[in-house]
C-alpha cells in the first residue's frame, strides 16, 4: 500500500472517463498527478485529458488489475462499480477511495435509506416492492401519489414511475422489467437543496455551502449557490452530510440531495433524497465560487492531502447545457462572467450533457 | 484554412510540452478544444494531459506535416522555432499563431530591438557585435558595465555575460563561443515590470494590469501583481504592449519585460528590456488573480474567440518553486490561500522550473 500523502508524481486511476472524470484528471494534473482512465469508449472525454487510457469493461479482471498496478489509488466518477472490480483493484496494490461500503450502500436504494435513517438522516418512507402485493400494500402504507423505482442503477430520471391510481400499480410494475424495486412516498418538498462534504483519511471533514437545484424532466438544469437558507438549514444539512461520511467511513467528495420541506409553525423538514458518492453536479458551481472546487477536494481526499477551504467568494449560478444546447457556446464565448466548461464530447445526443456553464452573479 | 471562431471539438497543435504546454493545453480542454503536442522528449509535461504527443524534433519534417494535418491551429510555448517548420505546418493546412514575423523579430536581439524603437517602445541603447573591434567600440559608446548577450537563443540567463572592464573584453566574447552577440547599456532600473497582453484575429486587444517581477540569478523568483505603479505609468504600459502587438501582427498572448526608470522631478522612463511572443511566466499570477487566466486568454485569441477580461479580482504574489524547493508541496498542501501550480516533473534539476504557487493576497 502506498504511503500517504500521495507525492507529486503519484498515479491516480479512475474509473470512467465521463466529463467527471475529465474535471478530476484536471484537477490531479494541477496537483502534479499522473492520471490513468479505465473506460470502455475509446478516446473518451477524461481519456483525453489523461496520461493514459485503459479501454475496458469497468469488469475486465485484467484491465482492472492492470489499473490497480499502475495507479497508487484508485477512485472513480460513477458508484455503479461491482464490489468484484474493487476487490481486483485492492489486490493489486492500490488504495481504493472511497471505499466499498460507500459503494454497496449506495447501489441499492432500500439499502440506502436503511442506512441513512440509521445514521439519523432522515428520507421519506418507503417501502420494499418485489411482488405486485407488495406495492399494493406499499401504495396503501404510504398514500398516493407515490414513486415507483428500480433499487439498484437508474440515473436522470430513468428506472422511475410515479404511481397516482391503484389501477395503474400493475403495469408500473412491468414497467421496471421485473428487478426488485422500492416505493418511495411523495415528499410535498418546496425546493431541493444539495450539499456536498468531503471527508479524509483521518476523518477530518468539509462542507460546502448548500446549493439550491431545478430540475427538468428528471435531470438537473441548474444550481444556485450559495442557496439563500437560514442558518438553521445549513446547519442541520451539514450534520446529516457529517453523519453520512462518518457512518461509511467515507474517503472523498460525496453529493447529498435534500428535500426541503416547510413546516407551518415549525422549522423546515430536510429528508435526504439520494447519496452519490462522488463529486456531482450540483457541486460544479464550486469551480467558479470556491478557492478549491469539488474536484480538487475529491483528489485532496483521495491522495492524503489536508482538505481545502469550502467557503463561497461567489455566488454563482450552473446551468448544463444539454443536447445541442451546446451551440450556445458561440453566444456565451462573448460573456465574460459566465464561465463555460464543455467536456469535449463529439456527439450532442438529445438531452446529454454536453457543458456547464456557471455565471457568476457577484461577491458573497 | 479552417473557419473561425473554431467550434469546441476542433484541435489545437502546441510546438513545446513543457510547463507552459501543460497550462495551455488544460485551458484548451476547459474550452472543449483537443491538444496535440509535439515535443522531442516522451510523457512530456503536457504531453500527459493532452490527446496526443508526437515524440519528435520540432524540425522534423514530417512530424510537422503530421501537426498541420491533424490540428486546426499551431500555436508554440517558446519562441525559438525555426521558420521552415512554420512554413510546413501552414503548407499542412493549420493557421499558425502568432504568425513567422513575431518568431523572427524575437528570435534576435537585435531585430527585436530595432523593431521595438520602430514602433516607439523604446530600450537600452544597444550595439551590435561581430568582432571584438565592434565590443571595445560598443563598450566606449555606451559606457561600462555593460552587459554582451548572444543575438540568438539564451533564456534565463544564459548566453551573457556583464562586462565591468575594457579588459574583460576578449574574453567575455569568447564565451559566447563566436556567436553573433549585441551589447546592451546598463539600464539603472529601480526595479522590474511586465505585462501580460494578447490580440486577436481582428486587432482587438486586451491588456493585464502590471506585474512587479524579482529574479534571482537571472531567473524568475516572483511576481506581485497587480504592481503599485501609478495610472500613468500603467497607462504608458499599456500603450507600449498595444503599439507592440499591432507592429506584428500579432495573434495570441505576449509578454514584454519592463525596466522601470525613476527620473528626478520627471515620470518614470519605461524600457522595454524584452518580449516574449507566447504565455510568460510573470503572468501565471492570472490563473488566480483574474476570471480569464493568460493560458485561456492565449486558446480565445488563436482560436478565434472573442478575448475574455483582464481585470484583477485579487492581488497575488507568484512564487516559481525551483528545483527541491518543489518539496515544499508538502507544507504548501495545508496553506488553503497559497495555490499550487505543479508541472509533473519527475526529476527536480538544481534551478528546474517545476511548479509556481500564486499566493492569494485579498482582493484588490
Amino acid at each position: 500500500m502506498p504511503t500517504l500523502p500521495l507525492p507529486p508524481g503519484s498515479t491516480l486511476g479512475i474509473l470512467g472517463g465521463g466529463q467527471l472524470g475529465r474535471m478530476l484528471s484536471q484537477a490531479a494534473a494541477r496537483l502534479g498527478f499522473d492520471v490513468v482512465i479505465l473506460d470502455p469508449e475509446p478516446d473518451s472525454p477524461a481519456g483525453r485529458v489523461s496520461t493514459a487510457q485503459i479501454v475496458a469493461a469497468y469488469d475486465d479482471p485484467e484491465a482492472l488489475t492492470a489499473l490497480g498496478r499502475a495507479a497508487d489509488v484508485v477512485t472513480f466518477e460513477f458508484e455503479n462499480v461491482p464490489a468484484a472490480s474493487i476487490e481486483r483493484l485492492a489486490e493489486a496494490g492500490a488504495l481504493v477511495a472511497p471505499g466499498p461500503t460507500a459503494l454497496r450502500v449506495s447501489q441499492d436504494r432500500v439499502e440506502e435509506k436503511t442506512f441513512l435513517n440509521a445514521v439519523g438522516a432522515p428520507t421519506v418512507e418507503f417501502a420494499v416492492v418485489d411482488t405486485l402485493d407488495d406495492l399494493v400494500l406499499g401504495l396503501t402504507t404510504l398514500g398516493l401519489p407515490a414513486l415507483l423505482k428500480t433499487r439498484r442503477e437508474g440515473y436522470d430520471g430513468k428506472g422511475q414511475v410515479w404511481i397516482r391510481t391503484l389501477e395503474e400499480a400493475p403495469a408500473a410494475l412491468e414497467s421496471l422489467g421485473g428487478r426488485p424495486a422500492i416505493l418511495e412516498a411523495r415528499a410535498s418538498f418546496v425546493r431541493e437543496l444539495s450539499v456536498i462534504a468531503a471527508r479524509d483519511w483521518d476523518g477530518h471533514m468539509a462542507v460546502y455551502p448548500l446549493g439550491e437545484n431545478r430540475h427538468e424532466g428528471g435531470v438537473l438544469r441548474t444550481t444556485l449557490a450559495p442557496a439563500t437558507v437560514d442558518e438553521k438549514t445549513q446547519v442541520r444539512a451539514r450534520a446529516i452530510a457529517e453523519a453520512i461520511l462518518d457512518g461509511l467511513d467515507y474517503v472523498g467528495v460525496l453529493g447529498v440531495e435534500l428535500f426541503d420541506i416547510p413546516v407551518a409553525g415549525g422549522e423546515d423538514v430536510l429528508l435526504v433524497n439520494e447519496i452519490a458518492p462522488r463529486v456531482h453536479n450540483t457541486g460544479h458551481w464550486t469551480q467558479d465560487g470556491c478557492v478549491c472546487d469539488q474536484f480538487e477536494q475529491h483528489i485532496r481526499a483521495v491522495a492524503g492531502w489536508p482538505l481545502g477551504p469550502t467557503s463561497a467568494h461567489a455566488r454563482v449560478e450552473m446551468k448544463n447545457l444539454l443536447g445541442d444546447e451546446v451551440e450556445q457556446w458561440r453566444a456565451l464565448a462573448g460573456k465574460p462572467d459566465e464561465r463555460l466548461h464543455l467536456y469535449g464530447k463529439a456527439e450532442a445526443r438529445p438531452g446529454r450533457k454536453m457543458a456547464h456553464v456557471n455565471r457568476v452573479l457577484g461577491a458573497v
